[in-house]
């Protein structure tokens, strides 16, 4: 951490302050300049709190040095995290496929939509059981008898399953679950973190409507503080200012944001971010070329029928003509890296 | 619900769609224009999905009309709530000043700027037990024995106590607690909001970072849905493109709009909004002025020691000083309205 | 325009709501339901003030229903518009490649870069004579002598010249610049762009930092109403909430819905959105596969000593290897759609 | 400035750096830890581009140490500023009430107004005449028919006259107003700003849709750099996620930390900022309380008949109603203070 001192501050403040500085067992380096003071803190800063320092009236500005995140960082692991789901490898040059229903709705439909996106190329599939929804009066998911059917679809497409928890104590439930979800909304619910930290499940982390990379970085060092380093990132659009033609603002610059600060893999979610299946495609594939990791996309076999969002699914039509765009644009990728 | 149709849409499509309509028990209304045809849906038409119908093709537009939220709302609730905080009332010209440390940290902290601030003023206390942290490396709080200790303070002074929940399976630790707040980062924790649901102690509620005022009363919604109506909001500044001087941009438009949409009271948080004690006092009166129903500050008798938050904390003189203009703001206003 | 009234609107009311409506001259259509009433307004509705008819108390909600844009809608102009910058076709599968330095700094630099871009596959070169720059203290620009050093170049290397202007009043020095364009911070200096609506100059818009997509299409139809409709638009990213590690976040959702909504090209420009050269590459592939009409990109042959945005410019080097992945990834897209 | 190497960083590196910077007449510290190495800059550093230097593969952080302002800077100008507007004073105690039409439309409608808002103690007259409209099809303005319009009621009330400007070539229409204002589009429009520089004219600067408190200083500076320091901001609200309820939100934190960076008044203007008229008392009263120089505010005896912004306009009748709480909630903050 550095902090520059005001002009015109005095020995004796000088003094105080590096005392109290050093009673949290950090070297203190001292630099007087004509105009003004820096002083270096070497140690473990993470008990200072930075805006405190910055609000006394001799400090000029203050700044840490070093990224509050560890597990998570590259610099301490340079190699890409590659993640098992079950046998699908996810990062490193494995490419992601899930794809689902928002929500479950019945067997056969689950079955149906799985049976389809496996075809067309999909190598997971997603589906809401617990569906964090805006309003109470709103489709709630059908919770435990969604898992079952998940776990149905699981058995006869032996692809891996995705899908969200809302609250730690539902975990017994999601015993035969692949990947477990974390919504946007609870990407900073500290204690599912920490309980999701214990298990060694694969987590795909989305990303809060308006969280800064920084502070998502953080929640996955929750989870894997814990000891599960199974994290993957999931990007699914940042709220801004405008939200009249798309629900969100797919943020796609935070792959190679990503991509540099953290070994994680990334994976973008193009359904959630625009909230509307005619941008969907395109979408996808900028995610592609920007170089992530994996897509995670709805599809539902009558949109018009879909209890939830039904508006940003695609049909399983419209999925297999993706995914072959998706195929030609990663093979131009890699001649093109 | 209101939808316009496209010119050009044919009998037929139109047929297929009004059939759709009814099937959810909806009553469909049709008025053709020369050159567009709206269509208005009497009944119970929260099962739809607006944005789905949006997305077709015929459509041109879509509007839901009536609110969302049912409980929170002053058209079917047109007087002012009043909550009772075991003795102290908010709401309906009842003011509440809320004050005291970020976190709880020891006995004698606590119970020391306790009697400070119900010397200046204040008429309940707050304090962290358990601290939402952006890093896991970050102090948690003291939990169970931070409430003892905040009971201890309610012993010792007569306030009733405000401390946060991170989880419904803490609730038994919360029995003695007088008001139960709800943090900014679990405002759509919908999980913990269902089970404060199903209590009848009071809750403050924050905004989230980034919350709409649409879905903070849908937050609300889902407490009182449960059956308990005890529910006041907190401001508590939410995020913009500009944080160089203040942590978050308290949006004080939100009192006179909730004052409009909902009869829950709503208290100001000037401690969180700015991050910075000496813009604290300014952000106060206006809350006063702009008709606020509460302040809740930062209170702490050490703001370099704090654990946490420090920034952001008035020394007990400098809240008792912004207690007494807070009184002279207060009367002018009752003056002036 | 569609306005639905309240419940308990009486008949005198609704009838001196519509004659003031049809004091404007447009026809009323009445739908009568059992909880509301639709008023429907046919007709020039653009001298209404939607604002204020849903602030009268009586109504409960007032809607647009068509585009406020006319000369830019793609529903009045299904083709892609093509652009002819002196040679050079924009749009209707013509790709833009524009680059250079952020600012002219001298012959010998930018020739050089001219000839460098050229080489690695631009079409246009791009350089700032005129600088709109935060600081007064900060370099303005050489101005006129700027724009004499790229007429230079543009006769050593054939290459058409994209400049900025910020004072219509500056047109005449213009008169050989093949592409104007229009910096963010002046999308909405309405008295500018009605000069350039005069003129049949290629005008390159960008959008404004916090610029809704429907204000940018709004902005370009300004330059259009005046006659002008040689019109391109250029996303350059966008503000929120987070800028620790980009500069501006790059809306590429804005390519699909600007295609949908209107026939003009539009070019992204990944230097200014990140605001740093190692995520240009990713972010200008991301652009191509998303399905833009071209690149603006920043290159200096000597970054370090570059007098305005270093940190954002791609070397020569780096603009080669970028323009053989973006040959690839736009191969593989024809291929892919 | 302040630049932190990163470990490793080499001698020869550092040299090289160093040379660099020296090359621009900085006198150069340097300080090395254990773990890094400090860089102290001194000297006139406007020069550098702090996003070059921190893209350097060897720099780990860097920061400006100083405020990029300088006239407005109250550091340099411990006092407040106190504008003269044609004898009514702004700033320093002195409260400026600046009320009147959106537009001008006629001789009748403004002077009516004019004695309406004196009367009710306005002490400056507001009125458009050159309107920046989102759309080209909107009312644009009388233009200067307006402005003679306004000397007119100037002439019959006393009141000086504010009005705003959208090109600098307009300047001599302006030569008998009081008070120009630059409008929130034009915040930027650095040519406007520098021509503004040259004149003596009060200058009601206000801030930009989505401007930062630090672009909005560098915008006054760039007129007092002119030698103009005739300058009041005027805070008119600022663009979030959530435009449903207000059409921006009032940010009226910038008050105090506006008052405690520069010594300029600062006005705010609630009508724009909340864009309904029935929230424009509390925010008027909440402005004062926060420590405001003055208010602006929209008044119109037919809002119904408005040619713009009616729905945010005050009836004079409503607008009395306000001055009168105000002058209570002034009276009572000189007491509180």
């Amino acid at each position: 951490m550095i902090a520059v001192l005001k002009q015109g501050t005095t020995e004796e403040q000088l003094n105080k302050f590096t005392g109290w500085l050093k009673g949290f067992g950090l070297d203190v380096h001292i630099s007087k300049g004509e105009f003004q003071t820096v002083i270096g803190l070497i140690g473990d800063t993470t008990k200072l709190d930075a805006d405190l320092i910055g609000s006394l009236s001799m400090v000029e500005t203050v700044r840490r040095v070093s990224d509050p995140f560890k597990s998570a960082n590259r610099k301490f692991h340079p190699d890409d995290s590659i993640i098992d789901c079950s046998g699908v490898k996810v990062g490193g040059g494995n490419f992601a496929v899930i794809s689902g229903p928002c929500s479950v709705e019945s067997e056969a439909q689950l079955t149906g939509i799985a049976k389809a996106v496996k075809e067309a190329g999909s190598n997971m599939l997603r589906g809401g059981a617990f569906k964090p929804r805006t309003s109470p009066y709103d489709f709630q998911g059908l919770k435990a008898e969604g898992i079952e059917l998940l776990l149905k679809a699981k058995k006869e497409t032996g692809l891996p399953v995705v899908t969200e928890i809302m609250d730690a104590h539902h975990l017994p439930l999601f015993e035969e679950v692949d990947v477990i979800q974390v919504g946007a909304r609870n990407m900073q619910n500290f204690e599912l973190l920490k309980e999701l930290g214990k298990t060694n499940k694969p987590i795909l982390l989305k990303r809060g409507l308006s969280s800064t990379i920084k502070e998502w970085l953080m929640s996955a060092e929750y989870i894997m503080a814990g000891g599960n380093e199974n994290v993957m990132l999931c990007e699914r659009g940042i709220r801004t200012f405008d939200s009249q033609y798309t629900r969100n603002c797919l943020d796609l610059s935070a792959v190679p944001v990503l991509k540099e600060l953290t070994h994680l893999p990334v994976v973008i979610d193009p359904s959630h971010a625009t909230g509307s299946s005619k941008y969907v495609k395109s979408m996808a594939l900028a995610a592609v070329a920007a170089g992530a990791d994996g897509l995670m996309t709805e599809v539902h076999s009558d949109p018009l029928h879909a209890l939830c969002d039904g508006a940003q699914s695609l049909t399983p039509e419209q999925f297999s003509d993706m995914m072959k765009s998706v195929n030609i644009i990663r093979n131009a990728l890699r001649e093109a890296l």
